[in-house]
Parts: structure tokens; C-alpha cells; sequence
């Protein structure tokens, strides 16, 4: 085979070995010299191939091992997790946020235990509504902690809602996500302005740094929201 | 400012500058080889941090102009998306699929639309359901475009689902996918073995080859699924 000059074509040529199981689940992938010499193509083709094939999941790169077919493909996809406000307004929505409560309170044993916390802690507890259109678009229930978080205590969460303010001022080094599904309860139901019932999507982040807990939000999304995102 | 020589520490110090407005959103950030300088640091090691700080969406990188403060922060982060029956052995529970219903249909209207077919198209509809510990986890319900699809005519999927059948033989280019919140209908109820009205997780996946589309998959996920992920 020659000609096979562009990583596209190459990462074509890798996927039908791998799909007609010339190249088993668990097997070794040639070394990239020897696939670009056999291949017509630059060793660098090779290489750009064989990662975007690795980024997919298809493939398993080790370091000194070299390359081979995954015994387990594992899809991967990127999720952007914008700022809500940019997400409404980049649809073309006007955005509001509606601080609903903002106290120093001692969390319920489940959120305490995703701060480690002592059992006498206080927290920040912000609820507040965000609105596209005038529409509820999110209901906000966040807990910080305040002393591993600077300024949060002193903030006006009235102006600017918590989730702006923390990506635009705190850095943290991780965090969990969740995504699950929930039915409204008659208050959350009337909050968000739909039948109590009615099925809504879920997210829970936990962030911190340097392993401190700094924040923890679990966002209840109106009737309908769809989370999209790419393969 | 010296002794800076970790890239953890030059992304810090990056960070603090953000935080601290003395780099503003949309302002410049000095050229590589000058920071480097300042910091008393490779510029290799400059360039390890400013590349970590793009992937997670704090600065923009652009070929030429350099990289600057980002003006709408965006975290990423990966979503694996293993096959349903690895994602279940995974946590040490037994696997089993059971196949409901399999055969050629006419799809409606909002499945039509997604491959992009002529009304009187008939696709491979395959409906079943993946069990964990003999417990209804997921109800796959799938339409796939035998023409596109060489041999899903002719598998057996009471013997593996289409879930991993195709991950594992048909390769693709892209996808869609979207997150949402659904209440079990009766029927759904009956199937997922739980109360009407519960709600139900559901992924929708739609990929593609070339343009053309090879099969599009909604998944119910029994009441108390989660999908995880980490930034």
C-alpha cells in the first residue's frame, strides 16, 4: 500500500484492521516507523493518527510499550461547562439571577460530609434562581466554605450569582460531577414554575484545592433542558 | 521572583495574577519566553502551564497573537462513555442483556429526521434491556440504518446488544449526544421495574460516518443512576 499520505487516511486504514480483527482487542500495534515505512507516510502521520485514535478510545498508547487495540473501548467526550449566564446569553437570552437566601448555616450530614467537616461547621448556604427570558432557567442551592474561600462571605451575591463569581475569582485544582434526575417537589415545583412532578435534570459539582473542599452546588434545571455535547 | 521551576508553581502564580485582576479578562499575557525570564524558569515549563490552563478554559491560546485572559472561562471535562456492559463488570455485577423486540420498521417523523431519510425508508429498530445483578439498569431503544451498517441485519442481538456490537465492529467519525430528565411512562415503568412517574436519567446518541447517519440510541437508565465525571 502506498499513497497514504494524510493521518486521516491513515487512521482509516488503522480502524478497518481493527474493525475486520486483523488487529485483535488486546494486540500489539506496530511500531510507528515500521506502520509509516509500510504505509508510505511520514512517521509523524503515524503518530497523529494513532492519538486521535487513543483520544477516541480505541487504541491504548503506554510509554515504553508501545501502542494496542483496546480490550475495552471507552468512548470519550469533552463537556464545556459554561457559566450559566454566558450559556443563556449565548443563545440570545436575556439573563437574570434571583438571590432567593444567602446565611452562614450548619449543613445537613450529606453535605458535610463532602466538606469534611467537623460536626459544629457553618457554611455558606446561596440559593438563588436563574432566569432566561424572565423564565425559570435554574435553581441554585450552593454551599462554600467561607474560610477556605476568600471575600465569599463578604460578596453580594445579589449583583453577580455564585457560580459566575467563583469561576471568575477562585482557581481550584478539581472537582466531581454528577448528572442524575429528579422529580420537582411542590416547593421546588413552584420556584421553577411547573407542575410538582415533573421531571428535572440534575447537576452536582463538588470543587477543591489542594484538598480542601471549597464549594458544592447542586443546580435543578426547569422542565425540558438538554445538556449536549459532541463524541 | 525566582526559584520558580515546577510548571504547578509558574500555573499558580499565572493564577493568582488572574484572580487578582492585575491580568484582567480579555487582557494579553506576556510572551512565553518573557515569563519565563521573570520566573527564572524554562520556557518549556512556561508552556506546560499556560497549556494547562487553556485546557481547563481560563486563557485562550491562539496560534499567532499569543495567549491572553479569557474573556468567558469555560471548564472542561471528559466524559468516558464505556459500553454498558463494561461499565456494570466494572463494578463487579453480573451482566445481561435481554432483547425485547428486533426488526425492520418505519421509523416516525423525529427519527426520520435524524438520519435524514425519505418517508418510505424502513430502518432496523432493536429495543432491549440491560440488566445488572438481574436488576433493570438501562432500556436501550435503537434505531440503526442496515444499509449503512454492514451485517446489523444479520446479527443476533440476543446474543450481544447493539450497544456493544457496534461499538466494538462499526467504527464512526461523530456524534451527538444529549442529557436530559424524563417520568417513567406505564410501560417504562413495567420494563425498568419501578413506579410510574419516577424519574428516569436519559442519554440520546445519534452518530454518524461520512455524513451519513448509522444509528440512534435512547437510553432510559432505571431511577438512582448517576453519570459521573471529574474537572
Amino acid at each position: 500500500m502506498s499513497g497514504v499520505n494524510s493521518w486521516q487516511s491513515v487512521r482509516a486504514e488503522v480502524l478497518h484492521r481493527i474493525r475486520s480483527r486483523e488487529w485483535a482487542p488486546g494486540d500489539a500495534i506496530p511500531h510507528e516507523a515500521d506502520l509509516a515505512q509500510e504505509l508510505g507516510c511520514a512517521r509523524a502521520t503515524v503518530n497523529r493518527a494513532l492519538r486521535d485514535l487513543a483520544e477516541s478510545g480505541l487504541i491504548e498508547r503506554r510509554r515504553r510499550a508501545g501502542s494496542r487495540v483496546a480490550l475495552h473501548p471507552v468512548r470519550k467526550a469533552t463537556l464545556e461547562i459554561p457559566v450559566i449566564r454566558m450559556e443563556i446569553e449565548s443563545r440570545g437570552e436575556a439573563y437574570d439571577f434571583s438571590l432567593i437566601s444567602c446565611a452562614e448555616r450548619k449543613p445537613p450530614p450529606t453535605i458535610r460530609a463532602r466538606f469534611k467537616a467537623e460536626a459544629d461547621v457553618t457554611l455558606l448556604h446561596v440559593v438563588g434562581l436563574h432566569m432566561a427570558n424572565g423564565q425559570a432557567h435554574a435553581l441554585e442551592d450552593r454551599w462554600i466554605d467561607a474560610r477556605a474561600v476568600p471575600f465569599a462571605a463578604t460578596t453580594d451575591f445579589s449583583k453577580i450569582s455564585p457560580n459566575e463569581w467563583l469561576v471568575l475569582t477562585v482557581p481550584f485544582e478539581g472537582g466531581d460531577i454528577a448528572f442524575s434526575a429528579a422529580v420537582a417537589s411542590p416547593d421546588e415545583a413552584e420556584t421553577l414554575n411547573c407542575p410538582p412532578g415533573a421531571p428535572l435534570f440534575v447537576t452536582e459539582r463538588t470543587t477543591w484545592r489542594n484538598e480542601i473542599t471549597l464549594t458544592s452546588v447542586r443546580l435543578l434545571f426547569a422542565p425540558g433542558y438538554r445538556l449536549h455535547t459532541r463524541l
